[in-house]
């Protein structure tokens, strides 16, 4: 899926994953409407409002990109129909031939891991069948619980010719609390004299591991594991250090656009090869319509805004990648 | 809710929460007969076996403990199905009096822990309406990406008086990877002399972070904290250290029976209260009929002997609690 997920980016030209977070202040009047005299203001007028939501995004920007994030928060607040409707989301993306990465950032104890990574990525068995539950190309993982809680998902992926992005730098403000912290590395005594050395912060440590469980999960071809990582685009610097520690990663970029990532801060996720990188926008593509510079399409051209906001991306990354180069 | 807690676990002098985790090798085999025969090899069928099952152990056990602790993973393997039976089993454990803790280990950047919050503590707006979608008391929530993660489910807290317990050290075998590395405390200028000064673990300073959080989260009366924590009774030394980190945090303490950890490691998590903690278990109630202690119940008798289980835990901890106190 890693192969796949590469030659979409380079058919399509566009290292770009558009994220599917349907918070409902971002539908359309006339869409959440008519949802409401359907099914009431209700959990399945909700959904029913972000599935079409939804699908008129998909059908606006499916051939432009390689693949879509749908958050599953986003649906799971919504209950039960919530998640049918992400469940409707992946399955109609897939079917228009994007690659799905479900960021619904699972972890936990061994076993529990296996039943996420069943569920989301591969097939579980009932008697002597093998059914399969949401079915994403890619999801997101939380690395704080150890090996224990990343190695269920690998193992799935092999099977099942998938893959996972591993948080090691996430985009939001607080990422540093825990992520920058110094550690001490293993062996070092500890400052005798320079007091920086000795001492990283644990993204770095993360990244170290992620490199290293990718090392084993490597696709018969191509130079790229599916083992991945997530890096903020609202850290270059960081995403600097860690584009070195893993030069065999492929790194989801969350953060460009409404999260304030810029096009020249993305330049250090990628490798000299062009590749290495995917930068996510959620609510800058999905939500475009209401931002002044679309604003001139309106509620009812919401797709049409969507598209735009895809193409200035495409444009805003290909330029910074270029300069760059150049 | 934490006081709700609280006054059920001195009501029934058992400080258990049951781990409803029902993977499908523990489904006695008529149940699983009989939701094939009905549902097929499907999501459908291991989700009614599950459902029959849960029922079952939770009328046996009801009157006995404070509390249950769905694992949503082994729900969310199954897709839709599966989650529509967490939702029915949070709803059927409602009605019977018990508190019930989602262990759903969610936690992602601002926007998106409020959607988690909202969906599972909280109520999620829908034009003018408010509806709710899984409604658990509790969550667990995992802190690696900081307080963009966790304030979210704070204030849904404050609002429904719920609450939730934060990953701090968690049972599993690889849980020190991460959160046993030892970090520079800030401004230590690290080791000149003594290496050991100026170092603390992880998992201690992600104690400090609770406390703290905590501290602002007190309910109206009593002495802790909504904002609690999960510490696996895998390790008990570490949890010695951080009930004196956190003195007015409840702690979350999984690892109990299968996972290893025994009564007489538990008594380090308590307070002189006798308070200040919840120890789970989870298969070693739920599938007590397939150890060699319980196999005379049979797989006919699987509630009777997860019943046993559980008055052999409260047995276990309780002496255990007396020997430490006497």
């Amino acid at each position: 899926m890693i192969n796949r997920l590469i030659s979409k980016i380079q058919e399509t030209k566009a290292p770009i994953v558009v994220g599917l977070d349907p918070m409902m202040k971002f539908v359309p009047e006339h869409i959440r409407q008519a949802a409401f005299s359907e099914c009431g203001e209700t959990l399945e007028g909700a959904a029913e409002a972000i599935w079409q939501y939804n699908k008129g995004i998909v059908d606006a920007i499916y051939d432009l990109v390689p693949a879509v994030k749908p958050q599953i928060a986003m649906y799971e607040q919504f209950g039960i129909p919530g998640l049918l409707v992400f469940k409707r989301t992946v399955d109609y993306c897939r079917e228009k031939g994007l690659v799905v990465i479900g960021d619904v950032k699972r972890g936990d104890i061994g076993s529990t891991s296996e039943a996420y990574a069943v569920g989301h990525l591969g097939k579980v068995q009932v008697g002597s069948s093998f059914c399969s539950g949401f079915n994403e190309d890619f999801v997101t993982v939380n690395p704080y619980l150890g090996s224990d809680g990343v190695k269920p998902f690998m193992k799935v992926c092999a099977e099942e010719k998938k893959g996972i992005f591993v948080l090691v730098k996430t985009s939001n403000p607080s990422s540093g609390e825990l992520q920058d912290r110094l550690v001490r590395e293993a062996g070092a005594e500890g400052g005798l004299g320079e007091v920086a050395e000795g001492f990283r912060p644990v993204y770095e440590i993360v990244g170290e591991q992620v490199a290293a469980w990718g090392a084993g999960c490597m696709p018969e071809k191509g130079n790229y594991s599916y083992v991945g990582a997530v890096v903020g685009a609202t850290y270059p610097e960081q995403g600097r250090a860690l584009r070195k520690i893993m030069p065999k990663t492929f790194i989801l970029v969350p953060g460009y656009g409404a999260q304030g990532g810029k096009g020249a801060d993305l330049v250090h996720f990628f490798n000299e090869d062009g590749l290495g990188a995917i930068i996510n926008s959620s609510r800058g593509i999905i939500a475009a319509y209401q931002q002044e510079q679309y604003a001139r399409f309106g509620e009812q051209g919401y797709k049409d805004a969507a598209r735009e906001a895809v193409l200035a991306m495409r444009e805003d990354i290909a330029s910074a990648l270029e300069r760059a180069c150049g």
